[in-house]
């Protein structure tokens, strides 16, 4: 190979994985929601790294590591929700070096609460993410929800 | 070309293949909402194999095809609808070969029916894709509508 | 380089290129979002063209260049609501040559006015995308605003 065809694809190769490290952040993004909506839970604890910190904020506080997140999930966050349906939007990535990269997106998230009152929601997610061994994941995930409202009257039901 | 230059372009015009057929499955699924709130048929029968299958699910069914899928939309969709507003989200692409894909994507639908109800709906689409001579077609779409209510005392109209 | 590598290469980059610029186009639209919604002035005119226009259509009218947007952020709307969220939806991109693009996109906006009213709007946005000195903007953005009405009842606060 000639030195210079050399050098340009070696440019094209750095320039294409961070597209495709673009596309596996927002397959994060989505893991999430639909990970946690599904109750799949190995979709979702797929996404954090092992020492991943997840800062809910007011009123569910912080949660360490694949411990504290499952916890997090089956403890504190299922037994409130009947159900949940995340919107990931407006996933705004920017990059540190090849291997880390923080994202800002916004979500809408309606649901139910075990005792039937219909909730709109409302949140930021702003994540770390790092790249190690190759696969990317989430190192810090920090949630500031804007609003959480009932929907006055509302039923969420599906269609008979 | 030297051997080494070559093998190293295939494998990026690989990758940046499927790039673009991420874009291009995103334009499709986009198309889907954007063709049929805009009540666009060209837009959205371009989405569509011949031979699609449409699995809406109770309590519409499921549509075969071309004429189907026509049937679908002016027989049985924009009668009961005097509005839709479709918002695609959470798109997870898996692909099995360059030329087939499936995804999964969560849709919020706020409406209105002929009869001035403001409904919110939310639902799920798992989508068989696959490229025919070159073009990115849905050949199933499977729906999962999780919930179909009215927002009550609401009403939808534009300003002014 | 061997001409043929170089050809091939010169089209790589090309298409490299294009997926850029989509993942710039898509930045755009995320930036207006979240600059606008956070008060955050250098992110959401960073992504105008100095000469841009902004036909956001009744009741609000058509602003024209930095001066003209800066009047209609912070003498027309951040008057009018206490709080947006802004959700970005189903952007469809298309190019005209490598430094202009199209696009459509479909925007949800839950707010709440001054008067503590809890809104809900639905919009489409079309834009006129120019790159200039290597940088995409905006050059025209085209509002259509379908709906833009109350959740009767509904309060809009943070969790406690």
């Amino acid at each position: 190979m000639s030195s210079d065809s050399h050098s340009a694809i070696e440019k094209l190769i750095s320039r294409v994985d961070e597209l495709e490290s673009r596309a596996s952040l927002r397959d994060l993004v989505t893991d999430y929601c639909q990970g946690f909506d599904n109750h799949n839970w190995d979709q979702f604890i797929s996404i954090w790294h092992e020492d991943a910190v997840w800062e809910i904020g007011p009123p569910f506080g912080t949660f360490y590591g694949h411990d504290g997140i499952r916890q997090a999930v089956f403890d504190v966050l299922y037994p409130a929700w009947r159900e949940t349906h995340h919107l990931t939007s407006n996933l705004r990535l920017e990059f540190d070096g090849p291997d880390r990269a923080h994202g800002v997106c916004n979500v809408d998230c309606m649901g139910a609460t075990v005792d039937d009152i219909v909730q709109m929601i409302s949140a930021t997610y702003s994540d770390d993410f790092e790249r190690r061994e190759g696969v990317w994941k989430i190192a810090k995930r920090h949630v500031v929800i804007h609003y959480f409202n009932p929907i006055p009257a509302a039923v969420m039901s599906p269609p008979g």
